[in-house]
């Protein structure tokens, strides 16, 4: 692989993906998504500091606004509010932003075919996880024969979801296997001083690193 | 149909898409994105006159301004020139924005889950047309797959492309046996006055008021 686009959102998940797109590939081009979640400065802040433990050569930082304004979620609009952890309900969760990742993935892609990428990096999780359904590898399938018809010819671009069936336990291993940054990532969907601990994202990296008999360095 | 989510740019063939989707739907919502584009703001006028002319009763405006950040497209970077037109050459032409279609329905999809409109109509052209890969049929039917696998299981959105077989020639007499407010639409890559008559939009553009034997208003 030569050149890779990595989502970096700035949580757990990302970090370690950005670290096994970083053994990957020969350059790295980090992007960031600003949509209006609570935690947004908190969460560009962690991009930035993973993009330059990584030394990434191109960053971008996207603004999408228009997720907030049309709201539905939780992460996006003040009046629902966050609920509590409860990782055994399997419905899906007042936090999914509608369709959120097909947004994000689409500037991904403009972006990939004009730096010239061939893969695009996402470190959703669909077994361990909050089940949103824009993070089942599924939808990363079809997304992908999307942008077969819907590029040039000669665009070639893979969406590369390497932790997809990997436990929050597994990976917390993986990150610490290649020295990932967990330090500077930040998964709090409700704070960006202290985690609030009582969200689901909170919730599923504690269990991550408990089940993998770590501390976590954010609450050092 | 209940609601339906309508992209308008404001060129002809989002103007004669919003007439068809008037007639099919009890609700219309309106969208538009600004990217940046060399004539944004006579789009937003043209979008703005078209909407109030349908009393579509929601209306969303879009910020993308990524795409221009990207570029890659002579529409979006000032220093690609736009070429003269030149409706005979199979090549993709340089005001191909990449992949700016699965940006603009992702908004869309984002939108319409939160809202509850069933469909989403875009004006794309795919026979009669300068040759974008996402504006064939077979990028829609990829992208309503990724819907159907990246929304909620109670989801059901289509993808509604009313022009994408007809000919400029058929698309103007559409517009008019529905009554379509042409005048009130800017189809120019190039000037936000008056058109400049030498871009593949206007070239497209004359040729169909040409072949359907009426005179185009907005050149009155």
């Amino acid at each position: 692989m030569k050149k890779a686009v990595v989502l970096v959102s700035g949580g757990m998940d990302s970090c370690v993906t950005a670290a096994i797109a970083s053994n990957e590939n020969r350059q790295l081009a980090f992007l960031h998504v600003n949509y209006g979640q609570r935690t947004e400065n908190r969460e560009l802040k962690a991009f930035n500091d993973i993009g330059y433990f990584y030394s990434a050569k191109e960053h971008l930082i996207v603004d999408m606004k228009h997720l907030n304004k049309i709201g539905g979620s939780s992460l996006t609009d003040i009046s629902i509010p966050i609920s509590d952890a409860d990782l055994d309900n399997k419905d899906i969760p007042t936090s999914y932003v509608p369709f959120r990742n097909a947004n994000i993935l689409s500037a991904a892609v403009s972006w990939a075919e004009v730096i010239d990428a061939d893969s695009i990096y996402i470190g959703a999780v669909e077994e361990d996880s909050s089940g949103y359904p824009d993070c089942r590898r599924s939808f990363y399938d079809a997304f992908e024969n999307t942008i077969h018809e819907g590029t040039k010819p000669e665009t070639q671009i893979k969406i590369i979801t390497p932790l997809i069936t990997l436990s929050k336990k597994e990976i917390v291993l993986k990150g610490l296997e290649l020295n990932a940054p967990l330090n500077l990532s930040w998964s709090c969907y409700k704070n960006e001083d202290k985690p609030c601990r009582q969200c689901d994202s909170c919730a599923l990296r504690a269990r991550g690193f408990k089940s993998a008999g770590v501390a976590d360095p954010i609450l050092k």
